[in-house]
């Protein structure tokens, strides 16, 4: 299949899924009461800030008021991107915190002469700062695939309170009632399977990809054969949508290449017999739960669930993506940053070349085009060189003023206390691959004997573990 | 079956149950890890607030802090009741929230100059008020059976802290944390039959039955049959442990003796023919819930499927106990309260019984024995005086200074919109039913019509609303 | 609990479960349909006959044949037992075999000349001898709980058939198309426990068990305890309908008394550490599918099953009754068989007994009031003189002119390849016990590794396999 | 998509689910024991053959039977087809009726004097006649996926029987057997939708479908939405195997042509307005079930289904190609059949194509390529031509000295009582469609209150029920 080929399987993909998206909300809350027109215009605005302040007060009692909360969702539903706005900036606007309130439950704090008297004053000042729209985001959780709805509208929220921080407080809302809803405790951990999985429910992995795109209802199957696992993360609640998944090859020896990984016309090895557990892609699903981290439970758990299994595997490790090599060697170059090249290696690439517009806009140019991986000599030079700039920018490069790796896939696997394992030299040769990497990848080693004190070590002072391998290249 | 037997048979499904958990305990949890002596003494204690700490410091990773979480759970399972409030006051005492950083954080607060720095320094105390064990209450959420783990420590705390307000904060953290957990969106309504309900399942309906004592396995097959209904809420994360339940029968014309509804040997009619539906036990079931309320939407729920059900369904009422009744009139009478009995009423008394101690004493003493039912004209003098009484103690008695109806069962149904419709005479003729309430049932009607309303006046003002037929009694 | 109450247990099991039958056919079937009068009387037959006659011509089409079928099902279930008796012998009657049909059949099979022609013929002679009434039989499947339906017609006929062997037709055509429904390879092994089955599921195990009665829920749950099983066979349309299930205790050691088996005070011992699995009772559920067996693939899976889960057992074998022992002595005597008893026996029961009434008349009227259990001299006296009869009935003893064992159990367990273990007395000290068996109970050993040829050895020459022990008894 | 395109994709998921299958075949039995080489030679033959009369007698019981059985049926799945074959028609040879016993059993029959002795007879006879091989492909069963093994087995022999009538023995044995286990009353009926089936079980939709090739994963989905159905019929011993499905269109109007249904640009309608359920595909699934069939009972009862749930239904019609139309032109034409054309028609095609070569090779000519139906003037000369000539030969063409129809579509439908409605010119523009019935398509109607009527009619005399329009063409 070619690239536009690819591209329409995708688009096509998520176009039908959308179309779902729609079909649900018409289907599942009733449209009538959704009186607004969709853009928000002044007066429904008016009127929306009445009926939520009703809610707030409780009119009728408990169920009436999640009745009418449910109303106040179908209106959210069927508004546009404006009139969305408009709706979540009176949430985040009109009912914040009282101040009044707080200002009085600071005075009574600050009053208490005794302990029980501040422990009482504490939940007073607990309560004050509690939101009005914290407690009407709580109804919302009432609507068929409420939790859902609330995830969503986060995830509409995040693009917005990023540009307008004074967005932020709904968000942080949100950000904490999800946090407790999906506490890591409530999770299901569910292997998914071409015969366990509904087609709808594999439609969102081939959505949510984000590590290496499925190409197509093949590649899936591919990737779900039985010397693969699939495992994913979902809410009660949500029991169709996959919060997170990890996608794993069970092979013999640590896997270097991700296209030969993904080879669909490789020969499917018996499972029994592998003896390493290769990640080769770890996707968030919800862009509402941003902030709300599951991946160290679900490699761990899987790592955990997959060595029961599979008695004969001694090695779980990642193939993941540098994504960030590229655009740092760029702007490094860019800065002029003196000895970026040895003399050596500007020599060596003078004499691949034989241009002499510098050592920094040869490499440049050459990686700019990817024919020169196909040139046996080019890529031959330039590996070396290659390898020892990734290796530097994996181990010693922290974001500003700080002890975090600055790559974030190596931050994501150092925080859970992997170990840098392995550099692999031309292990995406996918466009993507190139222009995130230069083609390399590397492989994480998670070594459960290990894996507490890695992440002590990153946690406490941002100290990195990595192989000989690795830092002999620097 | 006698009452011995009676009593024997709810003993022994007790003692099952308790068999089974201690069963559980030991199973889902790794005994090994509960190193503790049962009772804690010092040194072990020493050492648990150090693995506490530890665990919040969260060293080796979130993964590696929950695991060591569940490791305290064993050691709080494996203990005795001295060990038990030992281990719950460490928490209470030692990980409380910090003062220090509420004072800062309060500062900040005060010196915020703008609505920006404002609702950040918010963020900033509503932080600093979140207590460390609070973190920890969490963590135990990653048990197996986690959530009922937290729920069963509140049940235990519960007494303990009523005896001693300083353990309150903990209780508070508790009930915090579960109200968050146990939000109605997150309940599944689920019908209990005879065909779908373990053995397991069933068995607690019998041991939590809080209204009318289930006597027998047989007894509850009929209270299951098919003109009868009974509904459960469950959490997903407790599948098997109902929270709330009710039961209902489907019946023609208000009910208004529940003997005769729970007689096993009478016909069972069609429920396709009911007009009316009898709510008539509503039981609690996690005394960990406490606080926690679901009975409101139970009822209206129930209801709207039943009518959903069943079209010929027009009448929704409750047949309940007055259970404060008979304490109300022994107290009254001990204060010696003038009125209490007309003129009228005293002469009938008199008149019936042929002594002279005194109308009240009489009163006493006949109802303290209930030969008083069987003799049939001294029942029929007594009908009119007690209804009248028990009109008064529900319409017009209200808790100590306030708006709320005395009696809590009053209380619960006009809280949720409820209206006092029948009072019926001899409706309870067990043992308990003369002893709370001289036999006396009440019907409350759940109009659905005019619930909300009902539900305001008594909100807003205390203003209860009865049928003529109850306030002719007056 | 008393003899009267663990029968009224049981008998009130037992009504309830039939009133739920009832339900049944009230619910599943559409009884508008059901004309006839119960007992079926001649007019009502003859228009009977003539709807079963136009089902078979199939008017309509299949889809309105089966539609009407179905409602000759419900005139079924609609009879008494003089109506069923005579819709029966109707089907039995009228349409069997056409004889012309076969006789032209069977000249078109001599008439074969080569191999093609005679198969072609044979198909014809097997299509004529496929009565019609099986035909119509096949129909009833499509009512609900079709399956059910055509069991329980069988268990109503057999009974009748055995009294008059005309009906044995009708009986073997439903045998025959039940034995090729109920296919081992169909049927789905279950485990039940307290906690996955329905209480209506449970209630047909109190109803069904056969060997050592249950005698309450109690009783019912200690049997399933932690370190009990039992499991079922159960066909995918009768899927809350047991077909047969075996109750099995996981011990150390081979257990020799069923009372300290039942005993539902005993300590409950963790099943991991178990070395023996004792399969104390089978029962058959379904008196419909008499003479189609699955207890010999139930137990061997079962043991296969356990076998796999705890790896520490070692020993499978029951803990049986010898149901015919008693009466077999008893029919011994009354025959005068000389040397039953050897003159030291008949010298030690004198000497026990004081009595000169002759040593078998001493040893009837012994055993028939178990009062000697509890007379330790003459317990010790009975032991060996019955251990050694009960050795001989069960190895020696064999169905007239046969080599079948006698004992009907015996003959079940051989038939399976078991081996004759150990006698054990007062094995069970019930009623039962002491009537059929003087309380003598023995172990069969299923040993794997022999199974199949002892099953050989007993039904090639009827060759029973027994103990050493045993043997040391004859 | 294009036509290569399309291909592709059909065979991409044929070659997935056969990789499946061979899959299945290593996962489900235990390889091991296959010892026979593929083709299975002469002495791996002999073997075979002794092990299959080892199962039939059973030696070490039936349960080592069912075992060895296993075994066998192993062998045969690791066989090639040279190998198959041998194995069948040594089942077929080698385990046929013993003569000798039928014609024992005939004798008795013949001797058997009065109605006992004759049924008893009756009964020796029928067991006779029953194959030593049909035992053998009853143990069969207890095989993983057992019931599949013998359907496959019967779409393995049902084309070598085809060519060698010797094998038909065999082939009848399973047919009888699937028969028997196939029947209606054990089916479920399942509605299939984008969310409840898994991948594995569309993959084999597309895979069977047999009227309108699925051409991608969005054509499924397309054919799964909101205002679509899709049924099938399940074996419990086969649950993810659909047996036959149909696929509906939820629609106004009598629908007529087939692309604009599957278009997945049209837009979706609300089921609840559609008043006609329109039956476009209905596709067997397992070759091996040819001849045992289900169809009738799928449209009635997903009708009974849909009109349940959908009140606004008034119509049920399929839309229906009419595959034998074009070829029997063709035959029609090559017999040289006078006056298949009248003059009138034949002046018109004159004119139309201003060529002398005869009506007929003109009509012959101008259909061979389908450009005539982009011309506008040409397509309305054939227009009536060609729906009179389709009328003939769906009305009056019966199978050769018969009263079937002799177009295979007509010939089910009226069986199940349906009544041509209507002719739709270019209702099938597809190359399938123009090269089957020059793109005419028909409507039969389900008429539920003259189903039965019109049953009867075709059955007994091959009366063809045909609107008046229809009737009109003639």
């Amino acid at each position: 299949m070619n690239v536009q080929a690819k591209a329409g399987f995708l688009d096509r993909t998520l176009r039908n899924l959308r179309k779902g998206l729609r079909g649900m909300a018409g289907a599942s809350y009733d449209a009538d009461h959704a009186s607004s027109r969709p853009d928000l215009p002044d007066d429904d605005l008016a009127r929306l800030r009445d009926q939520m302040a009703a809610c707030l007060e409780g009119k009728g009692g408990e169920v009436s008021a999640r009745t009418r909360a449910a109303r106040l969702g179908h209106v959210y539903l069927a508004l546009d991107d404006t009139g969305k706005e408009r709706y979540l900036r009176t949430l985040n606007d009109e009912f914040s915190v009282p101040t009044d309130l707080v200002d009085a439950a600071v005075s009574d704090y600050q009053a208490a002469a005794d302990p029980v008297a501040r422990s009482k004053a504490e939940a007073g000042l607990r309560e004050a700062l509690e939101s009005p729209r914290l407690k009407l985001l709580r109804q919302f959780n009432d609507l068929p695939d409420g939790v859902k709805f609330l995830v969503d509208m986060r995830a509409t929220l995040l693009p917005l309170s990023r540009k307008d921080p004074s967005l932020r407080p709904l968000e942080q809302d949100l950000k904490h009632l999800l946090s407790s809803w999906f506490d890591i405790g409530f999770l299901e951990l569910r292997r998914i399977t071409w015969d366990n999985a509904s087609a709808a429910l594999l439609e969102k992995l081939i959505a949510y990809e984000a590590v290496h795109t499925i190409e197509s209802w093949d590649d899936l199957k591919n990737r779900l054969d039985s010397d693969r696992r699939c495992f994913a993360y979902f809410h009660p609640k949500m029991p169709d949508e996959p919060l997170i998944f990890v996608e794993v090859a069970l092979v013999n020896g640590m896997a270097g290449n991700v296209q030969a990984l993904l080879d669909a016309d490789a020969p499917v090895q018996n499972p029994q017999d592998a003896d390493t557990a290769i990640f080769y892609s770890i996707s968030n699903a919800q862009k509402g739960l941003a902030g709300i981290s599951f991946g160290n439970f679900l490699i761990k758990r899987v790592a955990a669930q997959l060595s029961n299994e599979f008695k004969g595997l001694k090695t779980f490790a990642t193939l993941s993506p540098v994504p960030g090599f590229m655009n740092w060697l760029d702007a490094t170059f860019a800065e002029g940053k003196a000895k970026l090249l040895s003399a050596a290696e500007r020599k060596a690439l003078l004499a691949a070349t034989g241009e002499s517009t510098g050592a920094k806009g040869q490499l440049k140019a050459l990686l700019s085009e990817h024919a020169w991986a196909e040139n046996e000599s080019l890529s031959s030079t330039l590996k070396p060189i290659l390898l020892r700039l990734a290796a530097c920018y994996l181990v010693d490069e922290k974001r500003s003023g700080g002890v975090t790796a600055l790559d974030p896939v190596a931050h994501f696997h150092l925080t859970n206390g992997a170990v840098m394992e392995r550099l692999n030299w031309l292990g995406d040769t996918s466009d993507k691959g190139f222009q995130q990497s230069a083609g390399i990848m590397i492989n994480y080693l998670y070594d459960l004997g290990s894996i507490d004190d890695n992440h002590e070590a990153y946690a406490d002072g941002g100290r990195i573990t990595a192989s000989s391998d690795i830092r002999g290249l620097l």
